[in-house]
């Protein structure tokens, strides 16, 4: 059933916990064929690109394509790669076995097929370009919100990767100077206010400080030591002040974060995606456009600064990593 | 004495106090005929196109230039432009007959050469990456900081000029949500707090509250109603408390813009000019790059990102709307 015109290359979406691998048609965005399967990190590299070698395997299998239709598999991971290289820096949530390994030269082994590699951010910045909410922008930035806070730069249609390959971190673009705390260990830096991890931040300091909230009882109702993501969309439902607060907060430091952004770069749209997007949709942005055109020096055009939900959901990684595929080794 | 081989054009820095062309070959960045005038901004648009327009042919006569060898010319002025169309949009400092002026149309008119028009600003940034600091980079960004703070951006060595043709403004990335008022009515903005008029706040916000500063005798014993250059240089080089704090506190800010600029693009390099690196050369820069580094999320390869002073002076305007005249119009 498959038209031999078709342009086909293979996406993959590794996370720490889970991974997903689909045939992609890159003139359409279809998906052909796709395979999940849990990551197992805890067996280190070796044995996750084994079942990365699968999956892939299987995706192709079930979408039925010849191998001289593939182009290539392209790969987004949870990290720092050396794009050029194929070769991963390190993957902090999936321990020490991934520093510095040649995630590309392995898969290339077990499949026959060229691979490249790039971080998981930056995929889903190509997915949403080129299939998702950022279709025909020249230029064009997206923002991922969910534990971290990662970005993706589109230049001229195509990925800006940075002269070191480190383009893209929004997250640790300065908001408040000398203020909270940053995982990467400075202060003041946007993933500290306007991640999830930000928001957890700022409603466990004030309950600490003795404001009153629901989370605690909520906590204990379903028997959660860490707040989980249900725990905090059943508080905010409930109107609860401590937590729409600090979910108010983060949109605001996204919606200054954003203007930081357009104010240097000028780009066509703004595309968020991740967690707290995906579970909200376009409410989510409804302050956080507020106070970034607020903050847009050039005001006389704002409306023409798109600020959108990003549409391909958890896809755009394996989407955006097919295309990448295509680009780079087509 | 002319080389017919070269290629030259004519570039404009059009400032509110004074003007300044020069006949440039682009393949040098030589300057082979130069004028200076008094722009006389109370004459309005009409009038100082004319004087534009004199001071033009004066550098090409000086030049000995042939019509056949000049490109065209490039103007860089003070506010924002409609490029495509070459028309200005606002002039602030210079009157509301700058408002829509079409300035390429009118220097046409009275040269019959092709002109085309920038902010002075991006034209800085075009002439120290083709000619100055920047030289060989593929991808940089200048900062200006003087009276404010303005910035170019070069993406694979050509100007990035945004969707709406606002792009640079990294004096209005916000660095301190909620902080200081800046100049254009929001709060917390780059400009705020690392351009001489930050500066200016601190110190008299200091003295407002009470701290012990030589500024208020130097200005006296000067004869000085306003905080001029002179007057804070003195009070910096007779290490005033007030004056180096203010001044220490502008680095941080400038440190922090720029580690949010390289976060985000990951450039080659950071060109810094403007009046406060001319006059204190790379000595300003040395607290900034400190500041800077220790924010840059990748730090492995830090040194790499060079932060280095503009090399062109005053002289980077007039260069660049040069080179950007040969881009456009050659």
């Amino acid at each position: 059933m498959m038209d031999l015109e078709n342009d086909l290359a293979i996406g993959v979406d590794l996370g720490a916990t889970s991974m997903y691998a689909a045939v992609v048609d890159v003139t359409t965005g279809a998906r052909l064929g796709e395979a999940k399967s849990k990551t197992r990190a805890d067996l280190g590299a070796e044995a996750v690109t084994a079942r990365v070698t699968k999956a892939v395997k299987s995706a192709i299998k079930k979408s039925g394509a010849k191998r001289s239709q593939l182009v290539g598999v392209g790969v987004g991971v949870p990290g720092p790669v050396l794009t050029q290289q194929g070769v991963v820096i390190s993957l902090t949530n999936m321990g020490e076995s991934w520093d510095s390994f040649p995630l590309a030269d392995q898969l290339t082994y077990g499949l026959g097929l060229p691979v490249t590699v790039d971080n998981d951010v930056n995929v889903g910045a190509v997915g949403e370009h080129r299939f998702g909410a950022g279709r025909g922008a020249r230029d064009m930035i997206a923002m991922f919100v969910g534990t971290g806070l990662g970005g993706g730069i589109i230049l001229n249609g195509r990925l800006h990767a940075g002269f070191r390959g480190s383009a893209g971190e929004v997250g640790h673009m300065i908001l408040q100077a000398g203020g909270v705390l940053c995982g990467c260990g400075e202060r003041g830096h946007a993933e500290a206010y306007a991640s999830r991890t930000g928001i957890e931040k700022a409603i466990n300091t004030a309950i600490a400080e003795g404001e009153t909230s629901v989370i605690p009882e909520l906590m204990e109702a379903e028997g959660r030591s860490i707040l989980v993501s249900s725990v905090l969309d059943r508080a905010y439902e409930m109107g609860d002040a401590v937590t729409v607060a600090a979910i108010h907060a983060a949109q605001e430091y996204l919606g200054l974060l954003i203007a930081s952004c357009v104010n240097l770069l000028d780009p066509e749209v703004i595309v968020v995606g991740g967690g707290m997007v995906e579970r909200m949709g376009d409410a989510y942005l409804v302050p956080v456009r507020e106070v970034a055109y607020q903050h847009f020096l050039n005001k006389n055009d704002m409306q023409s600064v798109r600020i959108v939900p990003a549409e391909l959901g958890d896809a755009s990684g394996a989407v955006g990593a097919a295309v990448l595929a295509y680009q780079r080794l087509g």
